[in-house]
This record gives C-alpha cells, structure tokens and sequence, in this order.
C-alpha cells in the first residue's frame, strides 16, 4: 500500500492504541513526524473498566471509543484498522496481515498482552478470560444464562451448580469480577426470579498466591478480603488450580462443580518478542533497554503490557494503564528529543501514582503511597477517577448516570444475553 | 418441567416478549390469572430505534431491557427463556426446544416475524436485514467497515464499491437507515479520514413500488423523497432487485457494485400459523377472527406481526408497534372478561395513532390523520416521542444525552466494530 504522506518528515509507526500507543501519540503533538497508527481493533478500550461491561453494569461504547475520531484533530496521524503480523527491522518494515507493508523509521510496539493458561490452553473455550469488548459480552451472556437457566431447572444439585461462579486469580480483575457478580446477585437480580433465590449464589475467587490483590500492601489486601467475604465471597487463597472441566473447577483438592467459570490468572504478551528475535521473559515479554528501546534495535522502542520494565530499585513496573501511559509519553519525548538532535542516553524512571480495585458497589481500596484508603471514601474516590479518566464528556456523564442507578436503585443497564451472529437463540 | 404455580388459577402462556406479549401482560395486571411469559431473548426490544443501533447512533442497552426486570413486580408473571418449537392444542401444551412442555388455559402467540426474501434465501448472508440486536451491531461493524477498507484501498473503482450502500426497500425502515448512513458519512466521519472523502459517499435506496413509505399520504411521501435526495441519498422507485451477488446488486436492469447491501423489503410471519396448521395469508400470517383468536380453537389468540387482521373498513392493520400493543390490551380484556364469565362477542377495533419516520438528523414526516407535520417541527415531535416510549428514566436520559451529541457535535457515540466470538480481527 501507499500511504502518500508527506515522506520528508521522520515517519513514526505505533502499533497498538492502547494507553501505551495512544499516549506516545498524545505527546508527539506538534512533532515534525508522521504518525502512523495501527491497531487490530477501530476502537481504543478503557480496560479498566472492561469487568462492568461483563458484569452488565455498562454499555460497551461507554468504555470503548473509535480510535480515528478520538485523533479526528491530529492531521499528522493516519489511523489503520489491520492486524500486524510481523516486523522486518533489515527493511524497516511493518507487516500487516493482508501482506502489504507499512515503512517506518521509528517503530513503537505496544501491542499488550492477552490471557495466559499457563500451558492449559484447554482451559480457555471452559473458563474464558477478559481483555476484548467481544470477550466482556460473551461474559456477560454466560453470566446472566447461568440465572436463566438455574430458574427452570428442577434438580437441586444441577441448580446449585449453576448458580456457582469460580473466578481464577484474585489480582485486580478477579476481585472486581468477583464482587460485582456478587452485588448482581444479592442486589439486582433477586426480585426478578421466581424459583431461585439468587442470594444463594456462590461466587469462588481462587488464588494460587498468598493474598488478594498481590501488588498491594498487605493491611489493603487483608481488608479487601473481608469485604469480599462479607459479600458472600467465597476466598481460596493458595489454592492452585489443577483441573477445569466443562461446569467443574478442581482447586487446593477440592472439586466444585460451577456452571460459570472465568479466568483472571496471568498475562502473556503480545508476540512482538519473537516478531523481533529478541530475548523475553518467561511470560513472553520483551526485555527492553532502560529507555525502552529494543536491544540492538536503536529506532525501535516497545512500552505496556508487551514489555518487562524494571524500576532502578529492582522492582518491576506492574502492568497497569498509568505505567503504559508514562512509557509511551517517555518514548514520544525520546523521539521528539532525536529529531531535534539532542543526544545523552535518558532512561525511563516510573511513578507509581496509585492502586486502585473496587469491591463492590460501596467499597474499594486505593493505594497512593504516602496514604492508604479504604472503604466509602475510597469507592467514591474511585469513581470520581474513574468518571475522570474516560474520554469525553458524553461517556462520563452516561457512566456517572449508570452508576447511580446501580447505587441508588440496585439496576444494571445493560442486562442483555446476545449471541454470535449464527446461533439461533437458545434451546 | 414443573411450574409449580397456583394450579386454581387460569393459566395464561404468553409467548413473545415484543409490543403485543408485553401490553397483554400489562393489561391482565390484577386479573386471576397466572402468567407464563416465553421467549427466545431475554429482553424487551424497542424496535422502531433499531435501525439507530445499526447506524452506532445508540447502544443497544439503551433501547432493550431484560424482560424479567421489567416484570420484576408483577409476582403473577413467570418468565421463561426458552424457544418454542410448537403448540398441541389437543393436550393444550406449548413444546420448547429442550424438550419441556408448558401446559395452558389461554394461549396468546405474538411470536413476531422476521425478514422475507421473496424465494431468495440466498440472498441472507449477502444483503442482511434487522431484527435482532445482533443484526443492529453486525449491520454496524459492516457499515464502518466499508468506510475502514475504503481508506486504505488504492484501486480507484473499488474504493467507489465500498463507499456504495444499497439498501432495498423504502418502508420506515429503509428510509431510516438510508437517511441515518448519509448522516453518518457527510457530517459525522469526513474529518475522522485521510485519504478518502466519506461525503462522496453513495448511499442507494431501491424501491420496487412507486413511493417511499408506502403507508402514508402521497405528500408526504413526496417531501420524504425530496428530503432524503436533499441528503444526498439516490431514490429509485418501481426498481424491483432482481439479483444480489458479493458486492453488487442488479435493479431496474442496473448492476451497481455496493460495499453493503441492506435488506429492509419485507417480513415474513413467524411459524405460528404452521404450529396450529391453521391458515395464513401469504407472507404466512395467520388469519384470525375479528376477536384476534385463531379459527377452531377459542382459547388460542394471536396479535402483533405474526397476524393479518382488516379493519371494518377493510385495510389492513399495519404492522407497528401502536397495532401490536392494542392487540395484546384488547385480547387480555377479551381474557378478563371470559373469566368473569361475561359473554358477548367482541371484534378488535384498530386505532390508528400515526405514523412516524425519521429522515436525517434534522426532518420527520409524521401523519396523524388529522394533521399531518414535517419537517424540523416533526422531527422535535418525532424524538420527543421515542424518548417518552423507551423503558425507564435511565434510558430516556442516556438516548435524549446521546441524541443531543448527534444534533450539536455530529459525533456517534457507539462507533463500534466487534466480532462474532472466534472471529479474530481484521486480516
């Protein structure tokens, strides 16, 4: 293909608009580049927030946005919807799966991660995990099935299988996973249903690890594990998991029969590693220089979830949006910085500015450093940053207009069981 | 399966959850009836705004509702998710796809229709029509597709092919989505684009009857006309289509090369009349009598759709939503009355309330019998009504909200293109 822009300029190709990309992209404003953009999907997702679309609290454009019109203003930045399947660094070229190419002379890689089975990729058509639109609404059709089907069925042991939901990992998205079905459940739905009480729901949360929320300081942990119990919650902690099968999950020995199993457990990057030939970690992230450059590839540079940054402390940088978006604003300014021939070596310093997991509809816990919060004060911190964070004032106006109704009339908006264009209904 | 209900009660089978189903269910509200209400969704669909999910005008939460919240309150009503497969009137049984049967005193079937082809199912896949939500956001993913293709095709004709939408038949819903795609691509994504000008857009509505909206006075069908060519769409009246392939439609001996091809020309009834083996007219709605039963058997009544009814004065009654509401009133009244041992025969008197389409962002024809509107006038009256006939507060204000960023910034707030689950990506 000819992109036919104008080819004096230094041509910059960022692969991804996540945080990583779309921040690299906000802070070459006024550059003298060429931007290219590429990403798979033509909307950039507020991940975040991706377990209220699965758990029926949003609507999927309220977090999700086409990435060209957020850039309609940028004229510099051409915007395209294909699927990158590899890197030709000796030609400096971007393959695309249609098998035409894309010419950089700066390449940006932050093509994220996607869920990891930990070598059971068996497990994942039986316990499907949570990083697409797609992948949220299919979520959320099981979830609200597994009600559907539990009022019509007549043998106690089959409905109270179905009415059992194990979620794998206890990081972040299980937690928030967790306890938003089990608000759904104790608060939305029970008035609605006729032969089940679905207060008698069972929500599992299994960690193979020694507490929730592993990133965060432990007192955080302690209590986002009891307001979880205090949900109703059912917390495994050290349990590994040793078997999923279709409506039963084997943990710690125990083997619990659960119509809804989803995973939330572990990462694997992007395959940008082996597009390049260079050395990963274990998890397949790439290992970058300290400022975030490929190592032997100078005009290449990769930031997010595709790449393991260290902090100068030896501690790793977590995989969360504020770190992507710092190292995609950090790569930006290196470009910036090499167009206009400054030279020195700058190396990326994180900012940890905060954890943040909701639990619940009234609770959260929020790690700042230099303070700790929990509880009411932190959900509504929580919500209030949220709301801040989305883009436009459309979307926050419409998710603060959900989330009230959640809190004050205990309804989920967006309760819809849709199917893959093909399936006929259900049987 | 065993309802376990109140076995002394007169037992009511509602099946399908659209206008006729749901304003049964609300007119027999305190009757001494139990209710069992089925269908293959598990929401309330609003219909009439369709077509604004399949243009990304509108989520589809905003304009469907899961059925069984919406009867939260009416502990009379059991609702069941389940498709029906048939109806034995001798055991007084309704068959569901698992096999289960439902037994009832009083059967109402307002089971709908879907889209026709005239003998042409082959034509489905390559000209899909609008039902279902699942239609809406395919039909949506198609649509900005095309646009997505079209930016990076380099061959001059085809980049012609994909900007040219085709959509058959010039009923409300046709007009609709012809005059909401000239929006979209003259005011909504020209500055989102590089290297194509979505204003030269072609957007085709194929007619072969000799007017647009077909139901509704010649004037009004002339401004209709006027308005959408205003809007740059290219009418063609008396144009039967006599062939569809991939990416070319053949009409009024024409062959014109079209992206998207949209299927707006026709429904066929539901199979309720093969259920009964009762007869139906040829679009294979069933005949009923003037008290909206279904012949030879009293306590089977149909409505909505799936039905052909004449007024006293010999036209048919439409098939909108208003005609499907009054339908499902007047045959729980006829219930009501039956149980309280009235006798009396009773004939469905249909009132006409209008009709109602829009056409663009900023025009509606509306006739009301009485006074007939266009213009900027109708279309205030046209959105002010929709708004009122949504379910629920939060819905009202998230449409009025998104129809407001339509009206003053041009933007289209659910710009998304998803996939069937196993699909992955773009090639």
């Amino acid at each position: 293909m000819a992109l036919g822009r104008d080819s004096q300029k230094h041509r910059v190709v960022i692969v991804g608009a996540g945080f990583g990309g779309l921040w690299a992209v906000k802070h070459l404003k006024g550059a003298c580049v060429d931007i290219t953009l590429i990403d798979q999907r033509n909307h950039h997702l507020f991940q975040p927030l991706l377990y209220q679309v699965a758990t029926a609290s949003l609507a999927p454009s309220e977090i999700a946005w086409p990435i060209r019109s957020m850039l309609h203003d940028r004229k510099d930045v051409t915007t395209i919807l294909a699927t990158v399947t590899g890197v030709d660094a000796a030609s400096c070229t971007v393959r695309l799966g249609d098998g035409s190419t894309v010419s950089y002379d700066t390449l940006l890689l932050a093509t994220g991660a996607r869920d990891s089975y930990f070598g059971h990729d068996d497990w994942e058509p039986l316990a499907p995990g949570l990083k697409t639109i797609e992948d949220a609404t299919a979520i959320r059709s099981k979830v609200l099935r597994a009600f559907e089907e539990a009022e019509r069925e007549t043998d106690a042991a089959r409905r109270e299988a179905l009415l059992t939901f194990a979620i794998v990992g206890a990081g972040p998205t299980g937690v928030e996973l967790a306890g938003t079905i089990a608000d759904l459940a104790r608060d939305t739905l029970p008035r609605d249903f006729r032969a089940i009480d679905t207060r008698k729901t069972k929500v599992l949360l299994i960690e193979a690890g020694p507490k929730v929320l592993s990133g965060y300081p432990d007192d955080l942990s302690q209590y986002a594990k009891g307001a979880l119990e205090k949900l109703g919650v059912e917390v495994s902690l050290g349990a590994a998991v040793t078997g999923i099968e279709r409506d039963a999950i084997t943990f710690g020995g125990h083997r619990v029969e659960a119509g809804t199993i989803l995973w939330a457990a572990g990462v694997r990057a992007s395959p940008a590693a082996e597009w390049l030939g260079v050395p990963a970690d274990r998890s397949g992230r790439l290992i970058v220089e300290p400022d975030l450059s490929v190592p032997g590839h100078s005009n290449i540079f990769a930031v997010g979830d595709t790449v393991s940054v260290t902090t100068p402390e030896g501690s790793p940088v977590p995989g969360i949006a504020p770190a992507a978006k710092q190292e995609g604003a950090f790569v930006a300014e290196t470009i910036r910085r090499r167009i206009s021939g400054k030279s020195g070596h700058r190396s990326f310093h994180y900012r940890h500015e905060g954890s943040l997991a909701q639990i619940g509809k009234r609770k959260a816990v929020i790690d700042f450093g230099w303070i700790k919060l929990r509880g009411a004060i932190a959900w509504w911190l929580w919500g209030i940053a949220h709301i801040y964070f989305l883009v436009g004032v459309r979307s926050r106006l419409s998710v603060a207009l959900n989330w009230l109704w959640i809190y004050l009339r205990n309804q989920r908006v967006a309760r819809l069981i849709t199917q893959p264009a093909g399936e006929s209904g259900v049987e």
